[in-house]
């Protein structure tokens, strides 16, 4: 594929998942940010900043550089990119594996973020989709690499494609970026299903070694063809 | 009706079915799956693995044995069926009087699941359309007959058309896939009420004969036409 | 207007009015049900029973006398009314104001009356559409009158127009069908509401003359025409 | 723009604004209302009383005065403005940089209202939106300049644009009503994540140097254009 056909598909497949975000109640207004990797070439494609849901298509998706510099003179560069991209930018150039980054402020993953405190794993689906708890990262605001940096540390060498960052909400990353989106999909899901449980009493933790078996199977047997883990 | 006609049916079915699943919000992404028995035949219809609901069709439902396996050269055969299936296949061996059988993570039911807490008869809708509790059965992961072995050891013999499966999720049979979609729907719906109830005080529970008395309305009266208790 | 077009007119509301029980999440499957009054007859218009919300129309509405008893050779009397039919019928017989009925068993509401617990007034909103509290009526079976008759002897001389009846659901009254709708509606939102502020610590008791000048006001002047108080 | 574009510009943009209500589902039945200041006239354009969202449109919005005065002859004058009309006309006459105003009783914000508790600043997310907590204002019922009051009195010279009014429910303010509407939604979307985190433990407060930097930064960078503090 030539660059500019790995661009034109990145730039639709980024634009049409911000729907799923949507459909699963991830966000709300102009909030959250989707970004992809554009396949052999040192780019990423990511949502422009404050445009509405409605109005996302693949032509005012934005092209950037890996230090989060728009790319001149491209479709959507008028525009401001995602206030996220810097973030992004971090991840890509930092975790060479990773194709897809999401960021959402989901309520029930937010909510653990804001207690700082980390997702159990008592869940056979948890087990399966992070091979553990979802973990929590710093404190850390816009304006430097420090929310980057902070998803790097916390998810490198992790089996956990989410990082709650705390006070704020969830990153997501993924082989690609539609990875990513089903990793973001499903750390509400068992956030909100872990929170439920907690509730009216404690979960019962799932021994480690069938963590381990459940991760080891998801990764390799689910779905309709081999996934490698992350 | 010819085996063939019968299979056609059932594909039919299972695969609409699977948009009830969504429009009562009890699966995300590619989660969750129903499985219909054709009439009449050793053999039962299931979702493929990992396919996303917007396009599950007849076409692509596939057919298997009752060990699990899928029949060759059937519509829909290159493809895996649903990671669950060695479940379905051992519910439908063992238990002759089910029609159809359907798994969720549905949120409140996994709550209850995850703490291997029974969800207490305290709801009228649940002494119609249950008997009673909505029993746990035991903590079992993929990969041999342990799950569907659990299933129905706590099923066998129980009014309940649902079983809360510890860390995991829910699974529920019935006289077809129609009637299992709906065990799964209410499920949730008295999971959530239960849920709400006791978040702030104790539910009444209602006298075991009171319960009696409704079950057994309810699985002769209700309704166009009378159904018998599964 | 004829007989037979208050009849028709009342088949068309009530059939149309079962779309915001759905549209507001009041009900599952074919659970819940709404009948209307014939304006003019001693008759009223209910929901069949055990058919599903998307098939629901005029001409399956079924027609019933104040005893509830279907009318023979009426459009859809092949079919059984709701079960709840006589429950509606015991109030139309004993409370000749009330032109329409409703029953649910959504949720947040049903948790409160599953623990037998009123739904107090903290809410501005609770004061204008309920003048009060929302009471709790007794436990009671479907079988006979004590449904109705536990409706009816909450209900009368009541502010509310909503009855929680213990470890079931909801019954609502109102002028007509419509009216009765709103009320279920209200009801679910203040019920969910309440809930939620009671979570996190006690809600703030509205005083009782408040209340009651908040109830006369909304009563007598809120909407495009004057309503008439229950 | 001529005043009577202005005016047919603000009645389009009015009506359009209340499907997001019910888009975030922060409004029941009739409930809930946006009112818009018309530029450079002291007039402003708000919703009917009693009127169903499905029928709102431009046609049908209410032109007052500053007083609230329904302005005689004008479209949709037949009809009641909402019954809150009088505390958007008291924030018009009373804070001249707001061009939008939005009342709710959204479920969770009223949940807060109904304990009279201010919702603490514990997400990013409010510090970009709001500067700090979400205050409470006094318990004010609709009759008088009270309700009015009560809104200007707690928001003038306040960081946040939105009050939760004592067992009642939010207003919000806005440059104009699209950022009011924003303000409504993000209230409804944090007072969620808030009492999610408060229900499991204690969120971790934001130290104040840092909501003082995240909201200055989201004032005047966020989005596709420079955004004046309100």
């Amino acid at each position: 594929m030539t660059a500019d056909a790995a661009i034109q598909t990145t730039r639709e497949q980024v634009a049409a998942l911000h729907a799923e975000l949507v459909r699963y109640g991830l966000v709300v207004w102009t909030g959250g940010n989707i970004s992809g990797r554009v396949p052999g070439e040192d780019l990423f494609v990511i949502k422009p900043s404050g445009v509405e849901y409605d109005e996302l298509a693949a032509d005012n998706m934005i092209l950037c550089d890996l230090d989060g510099n728009v790319v001149p003179g491209t479709l959507g560069s008028e525009r401001a990119p995602s206030s996220d991209t810097a973030a992004h930018a971090y991840v890509y150039r930092n975790m060479s594996h990773v194709g897809g980054v999401v960021h959402t402020h989901s309520d029930y993953a937010a909510a653990w973020a804001a207690r700082g405190e980390a997702i159990p794993c008592v869940l056979t689906a948890m087990a399966d989709e992070f091979g553990g708890e979802i973990p929590v990262g710093p404190f850390a605001i816009i304006g430097d690499d420090s929310i980057g940096r902070g998803i790097v540390e916390t998810l490198d060498g992790h089996r956990s494609r989410a990082v709650l960052m705390q006070n704020h909400g969830v990153f997501t990353i993924g082989k690609d970026a539609r990875d990513a989106v089903k990793a973001a999909v499903m750390t509400e899901d068992v956030a909100r299903t872990v929170h439920f449980s907690r509730q009216l009493g404690e979960p019962i933790p799932i021994p480690q070694e069938k963590i381990d078996a459940l991760f080891d199977r998801y990764q390799n047997v689910y779905g309709q063809k081999p996934q490698g883990a992350l």
